[in-house]
Formats: structure tokens, sequence, C-alpha cells
């Protein structure tokens, strides 16, 4: 390309406006998706799927996050573990079904045979001085915040999870995910970059425009909004959805559930965000009736007007709490411009579809919702395109939580590549 | 690629034989395509449809230019404006649909709207210190020559396009594009590099043994020979084919139809050429029975044997204008091996399909043209991707056009990138 | 990509761990690619194809190697010849068609003509100062050993060929390929790199798993074992195995067919290896009952019972004659993950489909085991992509000849880049 010179990522990341969107190269180029992928991807905690996932001993789940295949399996103790998914002898791939059960985990190739917690345990032909103990399957870390699986591919992952843990399980154990079953999920691929998806998802301003299911039990302001733009009557309303808000939170407090705001999903490595906030209507869920999807209700609850509690993780996962059903999303990058965006809704593990449920009231909201946002953010790729591209200002009042996602993404990559001390 | 080394461009273009195609790399290589895309595409004018795409106010039409997607929009005022396609909130794609009518322009993802003249009229929630002014669509150059619109991508585009204009409007009038249709338009997507399109496009030495259908209304003799190959008997018909264009040409400049050949397809920035030349048979138009498609004529032209004025620009156009319809192409790259040819039948705006013309035999030889001519590109495709392929000879006779289209080129490249003064 | 610095091809080649598997960007790496096409696959003798797919003058049959398209035709003369398949004169692809049956070859895009010689006889207004004679197709390096076609795109083929085809003829001429036909032919792209491919076809520990088809005429204890796993009763077995080779061979060799092993898989340029081994139950074929497949026996058989003569050459083919029928394979890498595999089914030309032989019966065994393959390879390849992928050990016992390919791809590619010499 004749006289043009590529900028390089470390200038990028220097030059940053805060308060504008990133550059086109952040969501268009490969070479920055594949620092993306080691340096974001690599070396945090990503959200990879739910307890419930594999709820037995023996049971598997594979999930691919860039160029590694995990393989995730509960053991005979009951604990979950997660594994390099590529065998010790010629590398081939060992388990390929997305979910299944085993009892070892046996190659295809040349039978090779691990145990649940990796260690080889049968291999033929190899000789006297072949070594079964150095040939075990390459560990992963994995940790599981209240049946929320997060994996971290480093060596040494970033210590903060588990102040991450201590803040969220009192938020999270009333919904006792552990005793879930993945009611329904689904895979969407989004034809755009991994943090278009993301900041799609850190923002309400557009949903009013594109959003009339998810819109039908979320309150007009409780996404922000300029002051300036209100008259009287949107004052009113706008105070009267601020007491409700704080009137909810005393009650669900004296009940036992947490719900006030935290937010750190700028200032650590595992950022985050929480907050229960009231529904409108029945106030019960996110269903085109504002009620409970599901008859039966989680952990101890025992009415459903509880909200719902989100939960927001960097980098790429979001969750619903509800009282009678979850849902989880993360985001897994496919390349510059695809991202994988898995759903699962998840109801009480002895909850009877037909009975307690039904299947598309449960996942009806969200699965339009998804389907609009990949559409947005498609938009926004092929936008990032154009030569023509050009950062743009973000609302103060209503994408605050972009910038956020921003901030902390070109500070992970900031310390990670050594620009800042981390 | 061990001891290779890759040929830089400025070597290739600095050691091009004249009077031979050119070296591989400029047909394969992904580098000398960007190069292209930026050097050529985004710096010379380009042809990308008729003001007929655009009919009455608020009709917009969107043409991607390599990674540049431009929307095309009629204003209130009646003038025809070029916008860079992207919104300056969060870089969304404004308009998705290839043709359409609006009265604002709103981005679908926030609703920042913009008027047809690409001022930002609307923007929620930006706060008090944000300056719509400062955030209008991006203008792209426009100019309509006698209803072809051309856009240029450049800053300061090449100014000698008014010359061409002045040159061309009196060849152009008497068809009075503006006052056209388009009957129909196809998509056709090559699987060869730009260049191998435009090449068959500047020679007819392939049309004997590729075209039946277009060959019925062309002269044997109309696009050069071997004086050497003739017999007494074709060097007759020759002399015959040189008197009647002659002949042909008084006769059109006496009803005030300018019909001389002009060329100066590479002797400046924005290169083209031009002739009127007599048709075979009837005389009428390019149909399988070479008499006109159209019932009703365009313009002031009160009979049709008129032949067909051809008019090639450079880098990417080529048009015929018979007296009852015109039929335009442009060449639009999408890849190092991939081009589209999109195609416009246009007819008198008043003309009734099924009462003045008939689809099929309006469109049946250039549909079946393109088609055979789609082949043969991507067999120069393939071939060029052989590290057997040598440059070949052109022959003096019947490809100094495809030598000039590469004169200009090799040119407009060695300019652009500084080899040689512009 | 951040701190990690690509691994130069040299570095690779000369880090080299004997015994145990390749390190992943030898399998996934697009520049490594690229070098194995160019040091590898246009520099020494690849096998493409047999005889009996061009029987008559005037039949071609077209190969793509990597970036070169190869045609190969039947002269006048009845002797086989292979050129680029380039017009000398825009470059346009040849012959498209896989086979075909021409007089002279005529390009189609201006009808230049050549010979089967490859001699430019006709080209149409070229003038009087062209000479035809230096714009013949451009000739490839072809030998015929007894009927199989090796090509060698080099301008110095390897001087070893001869050495090879001295030592095998022997092996090979009793079948008599050149009087076969083909009577079947498949295509199946794997999802791998090449070197999986061939890996996969030179061991078979991983046959008792994967080949229920294949392993029916084999002995189990042909093909390797590791001494210190048998027991009692398996070293008895095994011991019967030894005495029957060389009773079949001492049996073979009274009848003039050779079928003592030569290994010179990894200790030239033109590597390769040859065995004939007994095969089980009736031992006659590769076949589910273990019988011919062809009731017409191959050249001057009088009997089935002749078991398999495998011959194995460096870099891209195998092949197995029997006494009815000869099954032949050629890998031809389409990218670093992605390999055609094609496989001929001969038998003798005389053989009369539904009367001497039932086309599912001859091909069922090896259209079963490719897909067996094929699916391990990719399995492999899915590994290799993983940054956990790790090299591992090959079995002492069982792997040996993968060890051989693995020494002769890493020697020749260490000599033709010049780490070594030659």
């Amino acid at each position: 390309m004749l006289h043009r010179v590529e900028t390089p990522l470390s200038s990028l990341l220097r030059r940053r406006l805060p308060g504008y969107s990133l550059e086109a190269p952040f969501y268009t180029s490969q070479e920055i998706f594949d620092a993306d992928m080691e340096a974001i991807f690599e070396r945090h905690w990503i959200f990879v799927g739910v307890e419930p996932d594999v709820p037995e001993p023996g049971d598997t789940m594979t999930i691919d996050i860039g160029r590694n295949s995990v393989l995730i399996v509960r053991d005979d103790d009951n604990a979950v573990k997660a594994f390099h998914n590529v065998c010790r002898h010629r590398g081939a791939r060992l388990v390929l079904e997305p979910k299944a059960t085993v009892g070892n985990i046996v190659c295809r190739y040349h039978a090779w045979t691990y145990n649940t917690d990796g260690q080889l345990i049968h291999a033929d032909h190899m000789g006297e001085s072949f070594d079964p103990g150095c040939h075990g399957l390459k560990p992963v870390h994995l940790r599981s915040l209240e049946g929320l699986l997060f994996i971290c591919l480093a060596d040494e992952p970033p210590a903060d999870f588990e102040d991450m843990a201590a803040t969220m399980a009192p938020y999270l154990a009333p919904h006792d995910l552990r005793n879930c079953k993945v009611a329904y999920e689904s895979d969407l691929i989004e034809r755009g970059n991994w943090k278009l998806t993301m900041e799609n998802n850190r923002e309400c301003y557009h949903c009013a425009g594109n959003h009339p299911e998810l819109t039908v039990p979320l309150f007009a302001y409780g996404f922000g909004f300029s002051p300036e733009q209100l008259d009287e009557q949107d004052r009113e309303q706008a105070a009267r959805y601020s007491c409700l808000v704080d009137d909810s939170s005393l009650e669900w407090e004296k009940e036992g559930i947490p719900s006030r705001e935290i937010d750190h999903l700028d200032d650590r490595a595992t950022g985050f965000r929480t907050q229960r906030l009231p529904l409108d209507g029945a106030g019960e869920a996110h269903t085109m009736d504002t009620k409970a999807a599901c008859r039966k209700l989680l952990g101890k609850f025992t009415h459903a007007r509880h909200g719902a509690l989100s939960f927001w993780t960097q980098p790429n996962s979001w969750h619903h709490f509800m009282s009678d059903h979850v849902v989880t999303f993360a985001a897994i990058p496919l390349g510059p411009d695809r991202t994988l965006l898995r759903t699962k809704w998840l109801v009480h593990k002895d909850a009877v579809e037909g009975v307690d449920y039904d299947l598309e009231n449960l996942t009806g909201v969200w699965t339009a919702t998804n389907q609009q946002d990949g559409d947005l953010v498609a938009y926004c790729q092929q936008g990032a395109t154009s030569p023509a591209y050009q950062i743009g200002p973000y609302s103060p009042y209503t994408e605050f939580l972009v910038e956020k996602f921003c901030n902390w993404y070109i500070g992970r990559m900031a310390a990670e590549t050594g620009l800042v001390q981390p």
C-alpha cells in the first residue's frame, strides 16, 4: 500500500481519545485481533458456561477460545476441571462433541487413554523408556462462581478473581444456579468484532429504536438520559423511577437479597459490575408479559417480584438473574469480523417443560433481542472498514458503560504489552 | 518462501515491457490490488451509475468501491450528491439497501438523523457541549456527465474531468440519458482481476471465436486485422467497410450527431475514447436482429439507423449509446481475483415494457456476451497464478487498445507512487 | 502479536527433535506451506497419475500442483508428455477439463493453436515480426515408471529417479499397469496438512482402532509391536507371521515375483520403499472377503495369491499392487490445512464391470479407509492449531516409518534452503 504506514498497536493504544469510540483497526485488523486473543482472551478470566452444562461425573463440554480447544469435565469426585483438548501423542483433538459423557478420555487415533483427572493411564507400543507420568493432559485454570464457569489460559491468572467471587457470591447465591438445568442454548454468529458485541451490550441508548420485545419489561429511564432534553413531565417520571429503584432495593435487602450497584468495570483486571433493578409491569422477568416464565422458582424464592439482577464481566459476558430463570451470555471472538454469541436459559432443575415453563415464552425476548443486536453489530463492522470511518463521541449520559469497557480494554492491552506497569 | 524475493511494485512498474501483457503480480498480488484501490480507485473518476438510478428527490443508491461505501442521493433541490455511508456517531453503515427512498437519512443504531444535504439535524442525549455542525456526513465528489455519474474519493480529484465532459457532451446529449429509465440491471461477478476485465473489453480479437450473439451486428473488419493475412477478396471487403465508416459519419454529422473517433485513453488522468460506428444488417442496435429494441426512440432521434456510439473511460467503464437504448458497464474490483461487472440497460423513461420493448430482446446480446467474457477473464486469472505464466505479445493490429489501457494504468501508478512527476 | 517472535523456518528445521512429531508451524503456517510447495513439490518427483489416464493419442489430463496447472497429453507417437497449461499469448488456462481428448490444443481466447508436442502452429494477426517458434508451450519433466506417471517442475530434476526406476521395474512389471484401465477414481479433500496425510499413511498403529474394513486382509503383527507387551501366546503368533513372510517371499521369488523389502525412504532425494507381504484369509486382495476383486488377473499372473506389493514414494504417494487390481494414491496439497487425496482403482483393460468385477466390492475397503483416515488427519490438524500442542513421541515399534518420512522432509527442506549441502 503506497505511502500508508500501518499505525502500530502501541501508538493506537497511547493516542486513544477518552469519550470516543475506538479507531478502526481495533475492529478490523487481523494483527490486533491476534493481540486481543493473546493479551485479553489468553490472560484473563473468560466466562465459558455453567455447572449445569456438565451436571454428572464424566460429563464433558468443549469450547474453543481462539486457537485453543478447552475440555471441561466433571470428574469422579464431582469437581469440574478443565484441560487442553489435545492428545500428548500426535496432537489429535480428543473430544469432538460440544457435550458428551465419558468414562475415560480416549484418543481416537491410537487409543491413548486419560482419566478424568487428565492422567495418561494407557498407551500401547511406546517401549519401556516411555514415562506416562510426563504425558498427562495440560490443565487449564477453572473457577466456578456460584455455578458460573470461568477459565483462564494463562499460567498465572489475575488474582483478583477471588475478590469478585467474594463480592458477587451473596448476590448470586439466592438464585442457586448449581441446581438449575440448561433449558435452551443458542449460538448466534455476529458479523462483527467482539468489542462491537460488548459495546452494544453496554448501553441501552439503542434499545427504544431496536428492541420492541426487550423494552417491554424495562423502564425508559433506567439506562440514562440527557437532563437537558427533559420537560416537566419527563422529569417527574424520572424522579418516580429513581424512587422505585431505592424502594425496591430496601425491600429486597430486607429479604436478604443484595441489590445495590457495584461497579468495578474499569479499575481492575477482572472487571465487573452488578445491580438488581426493578422491572416494569408485573416486574417478574424478561418476558413479553413481564411475568415469570417458569412456575417453579429458583433457590429459596417464594415470590417472583425481585426484578432482574444483572452481572457484567470483562471481557466477555453478561447475565440476567431473575427469580424464575437465568440467562447467561458469552461472547467468543471468531475473527476480526466474527463473534460467537452463546446464550443459555436456565430454570430450576426440577421444572418440567410444557408444565412449568413454555420454551418459546422463556426464550422469546432474548432470541429476538440477540438477533437485533447482531444486526447492529454488523452495521458497525461494515462502517469501521471504511477509510471514511472516524471515531465518534459517546453520549455522556447513555454510553458511559461503553466508555468503561473501552477504558478497561485499552488499559489491559497497555498493561499486557508493557506500555504501562500493570 | 525460500530464496524468492517479492519484486516491489516500483520495480514492476519500471520494467514494464511495452507491447506485452502485464507481469503476473499485477493480476494476483493482494498488495498490488490494495495499491490499485488506493492509487487508481480512490484517486480517479470512477463510473458508478446513472441519474435514472435516483430519479426523484430522496432516492438513494449505495455502491461499494473497495472498502468505501458511498451513498448517492438526489436532494430536495433535485441535485445528485454523494456521501460516505458511515454514521458519525458509532460508525454504523447508514443505508443498507442498494436503492431506496428516504425523507432524511436516519441511522438505525441510535437514530442520529441527517438531511439529504448530509447535515446532522438530530441526535439525542449528546449533551450541551455537542456541536451537530461538526458531525455531518463526509462528502464525496460527484459529477454527472449528461446523466452518467462519476465519483472521486480523493480530496482533490483530477481536474481534467471537465475537459472530458466538454468534449463528450455533444456526443452524448442527443441520447438524453437523463430522460431514460433503467429497464434492467445485472451484476456479474467475474473470477478475475479488474484489469483482465478491462483488457478483455478493449479488444475484439476474441469476438469471432467467443461471441456469436454480439458479432451479429458487428462488422468483421471493425476491430483491426493483420494486413498480411488478407487475400484480394478480404482487402476489398475491408476497403468497403472503411468507406462505410466515412460515409456514415458524414451523414450523421449533417444531422448534428458527432461521430468521429476521439482517443485520449493514455495521455491524461481521466482517460477516455469515443467513436460512433455503423452496425451491420439493419444497423440499429446490439440485438440479435440488429433492429432497435425499443419502439420509443431516445431524445430527438426520429429514426434508428445511427449505429452505436461507444464511450470508454479509464479505469472502469464502457458504454454503448444507440438511438433506442443505452447500455452502461461498470467494473468494480472486489479482490485480486474478483470483479463485479454491473450492466444497466436504459430506454426512454416513457417506454412501456411489453409494448415498446421486450426485455429479453433488449438484454439478450450483452447478457450472453458478459457471461462469455467473464469466463475468458477467469481463464486468464487461472493462468496468471501459474509460476509458468510469462508476459505475451499483444497483436499490433487487434490489441492496441489493450496496450493503451496498460500504458494508462502503468503511467498512473507510476505518477501516484511518485516514480514520475504527474 | 505482542511479544511473540515467529520462529523462522531455518530454526525450526535445525532444532527438530528426532523421534518426535514435528512442531506445529509445519502443519499450520502459510509461510511453511509456501516453502513446502516450492522446495518439495516444485523440486521433487511428484506422482500424478497413471498411463491408463491417457490411453489414446490426443488424450489429456490436467492436474494442479499448487499454483501450477500441468497438462499431460499422449502425443501422436504414443509418448506421454507434460506441459504448463498456460497460453503463451495472454496467459489463459488452455485445457479446463480434468480429462479430455484433443486434436490440437486450442486456446479459447484468441484461438492460438498448439500441437500435442507443444509447438505453436497457428496465431492470427500477430504480424510478420512474430516468431511462433519462440512461443511454444513450456515443457514439464515427466517419467513413466511402468505406467506410474511422475512429474518434476524443477529445471533440473533429482537424478536419482533413474535408480528408483531401475530398482522398482522388476517389482512392478508383473502387474503390467500399462494394460490396465482406471475402473474408478475418487477425490477426497482431507482437512489437514499434506504431511499429516503422509504420516497417517506411514503407520498402522491406528489401524486396529479405526479401520475395520482394511484390517480384514491384514495380519495384526504386520506393522510392528512392542515386544514387552507380548505374552507367550502373542509371541508364538508373531513368530508364525514372521515365518509366513519368509515362506511367501521364497515361493514368489521362484515365480519371478520380487518381494523383499527395499527401503530408501530417507536416504535420497527420490525416497521410496517397497515390500510384498502376504494377506490374511484367502490372501488375494484388499477386499472384505480377501478374495480377488476382478476375475481377470493382471499381466501374466495365473493365480491370485500373491499378497500385496506396496510401493511408497516421498513426498506424496503410495500404491498397492495385487494380482487382480492396483490401487494408487496421490496426496496433493491444497493449503496449509487442506489436502486432496486422489485414489485410482485399476483392473485389466479387458475386464468388464458387472462381469469380471463389481465396483463396490473393488473399491469398498479403501473408500471406507480413506474416509476414516481423512477424519483422523482432521483431528490432528485441529490439535496442531492449539497453542497447547506439543511435539509427542513416536512409538519406536510402530511409527518408525513416520519418523523416516519426517527425516526425509526435514532433510530435503534443509538441503533446498541451503542449511546443509545437498
